[in-house]
């Protein structure tokens, strides 16, 4: 163990927001306040963006009891940003400036909270700060929804994102079955090249209110035999629910969201994926070739975003790798991103942490083992059912008001 | 008080489901099983094809337990119908066909448990029955989430609808604001001609996370006006949320969601409501305009069958509607719907339940007071919220397993 460094530290989230990303940036803060080496804690706004333009929150002077409400309050409470960081070999410009800021404030401690984009940030800083000798130590704290992150067995954002998909088909299920008339329902869920998220919606089927066909990224979208298979369980069954990811292609790589003009009905419609996107354009697809009624439904924001049905374990984990990683960098860590780890060896679900270089988890996407998708492509196995299951975990104990979502609300005074 | 009949009832479900529907059918069918005086309780297959089909499913064969977890159960259990039923001075065939299988079964209860168009069904057969004189109590049981039956104070159905859009409105609010970039943000929401729905968004803004602008189809839309007003809102803030009904029209009384053509980029692809409906037109329509990031979401079949955001008030009052159908029918009441009564003499919020007429309730809309909108015609004022905001009270105790929800299983065995 490295001496610990006396100084204030930074946090920013990064990327799309998710159900629990705050509850890991409780985590930092929380724990960052708590600390007897951190002087301060300052949160970005809007990610690296914030330390560039100097706007930094002072979390102390926040209420505590607001700050733990970040645990069951969705989105990034400090402002997330898409901001592509050039390379440091090429444009030192932003760095230079990272560290004017850093050093104006004794910022000796930096925690970037985001997913395969913010890593890659979080890397360069990491090895800027190391090359001009710069001391600061910097830890990444993971989420994504998408669960595509190298290294680790799962990602915060993920269980909850895939309880509300679960939860959601099953109630779907129920509805889209009520006529004796049919009706296929398709539904889209987020994940443009993995397909871990719409997988889950194979949780309902456990519970026997699933799809009856999965479409995942990780495999070319066959639209004839897609057609065939609609067909013919529409003709035996009556009604249909399709699962599928928006980052649907064929085997040229095309996104099946921007297909069009496959029926004489709705050619002038397609190709318009601001129009409705996926679930639209395979909705009036399979209306023009069965005649069916059919419902498309594309999950959106909902899905990032629905709290309400956050899993404890995943807030409880999301908590975890924050304060995992404010106590690693006391330690004298840096450059790593806090990682999970699945013990089963008590029989029950035991997560871990450990921490893994920045440099290996950067820009590299974890898809979907193709050995959990069925061979006909359409069907999601028990061993991704086995995996997912204990993420989903525990109805959160949240603040409501009047029934509504009592959400965390800060002052963010600027420094 | 009549004597009470002795027969059976028949229970059916009618129209499109709500999260709550079940709750009223288990309401009729817990206390027609503990009545002494019906003999049998029956489930319509289907509403009144049901009937027509003689499929019907006998009650008293179902476990108590799964029976009860009909409370929680969204969607309508027993299946549902939009089937029109002829006037029976026109052609009485369907009639006739009725009075034969509740003969055959003895049913001298019907409850019927739907929204306008039910209540119509529900009032001819009342009628028919008297004119023949077939000895059959016949009692309506609402439910809708378009909260637009006429003479009840609201409608089994619509709090829980409205938990769900206020809820998910405050969610998307605290996600559609995380990048400093801007974004403007429509959400479509359910109700052809009552705005009672879409006007709940409203209840998000009570806790600072609602949306800029919300239009209802009981005021008719002007583009150029709304186009303004987002522009000028985006302009000034950033960020722009959207509420709108499904059902907005122009004061010609076209539906916006068939508009197209109003701008060149997106000519050709408007005017197909299959391809996206509404919030996409309008996204497209305003993305033209602005240039912003925007955003279209449906709430699609959610906002009816997330029976996990229920309001306990809304379930205990469906289950009251559906208690008191069977207690009023016994006590030698027919032809008559059971509504609601606010009482705020204590102070607080109490529902008591009346009976009205069915010819009063069948084929009347309620839609929302004009004076409940701002003047500029995009706003919802104080008046609603304090109308709404008892109505979506309350966390359900659903039973879960493994977190995920635990339905009535029916075993749905056919007389």
């Amino acid at each position: 163990m490295q001496t610990p460094l006396k100084g204030a530290c930074v946090i920013g989230q990064s990327g799309g927001p998710t159900s629990v990303i705050n509850a890991s940036a409780y985590g930092v803060i929380r724990t960052a306040l708590d600390s007897e080496h951190i002087t301060a804690v300052y949160g970005a706004a809007h990610g690296i963006k914030g330390v560039l333009n100097e706007q930094l929150y002072d979390m102390g002077q926040e209420d505590a009891a607001e700050l733990e409400r970040l645990r069951n309050t969705p989105s990034s409470a400090l402002g997330s940003c898409r901001y592509k960081i050039a390379d440091p070999d090429a444009d030192e410009t932003d760095y230079k400036r990272i560290v004017e800021v850093f050093e104006k404030h004794n910022v000796r401690y930096f925690f970037y909270n985001g997913g395969n984009d913010s890593m890659d940030t979080c890397n360069k800083i990491s090895r800027y700060f190391a090359k001009v000798g710069y001391e600061c130590r910097v830890m990444g704290v993971p989420k994504t929804i998408d669960n595509d992150l190298f290294g680790t067995d799962h990602c915060p954002g993920f269980g909850s994102a895939a309880r509300y998909v679960a939860t959601s088909f099953m109630e779907v299920y129920k509805d889209a079955r009520v006529y004796d008339t049919g009706q296929v329902t398709i539904i889209e869920i987020m994940g443009r090249h993995a397909g871990w998220l719409t997988a889950s919606a194979a949780l309902a089927s456990h519970f026997g209110c699933g799809p009856d066909l999965i479409y995942v990224p990780e495999m070319a979208f066959d639209m004839d035999k897609f057609l065939t298979d609609v067909t013919a369980i529409y003709e035996r069954q009556g009604n249909v629910l399709v699962a599928v990811s928006e980052g649907i292609h064929d085997k040229d790589g095309k996104l099946i969201a921007e297909y069009g003009a496959t029926s004489e009905k709705s050619r002038d419609s397609f190709g318009h994926v601001q129009l409705g996107g996926l679930a639209a354009t395979l909705a009036a697809i399979v209306k023009a070739r069965t005649g069916a009624k059919v419902r498309g439904i594309e999950l959106s924001l909902l899905q990032r975003c629905a709290a309400h049905l956050a899993s404890q374990t995943d807030i409880d984990e999301a908590f975890l790798a924050g304060k995992t990683a404010v106590e690693a960098a006391v330690a004298g860590e840096s450059g790593k991103m806090v990682a999970f780890e699945r013990d089963m060896s008590s029989g029950q679900y035991v997560c871990k942490t450990v921490l893994l270089p920045l440099e290996k988890v950067a820009n590299f996407e974890k898809t979907l083992p193709l050995e959990w998708v069925t061979p006909d492509g359409s069907g999601i196995t028990q061993e991704f059912i086995d995996y997912a299951l204990p993420l989903i975990q525990g109805e959160p104990q949240r603040a409501m008001q009047d029934s509504l979502p009592r959400f965390a609300e800060l002052k963010k005074i600027l420094v």
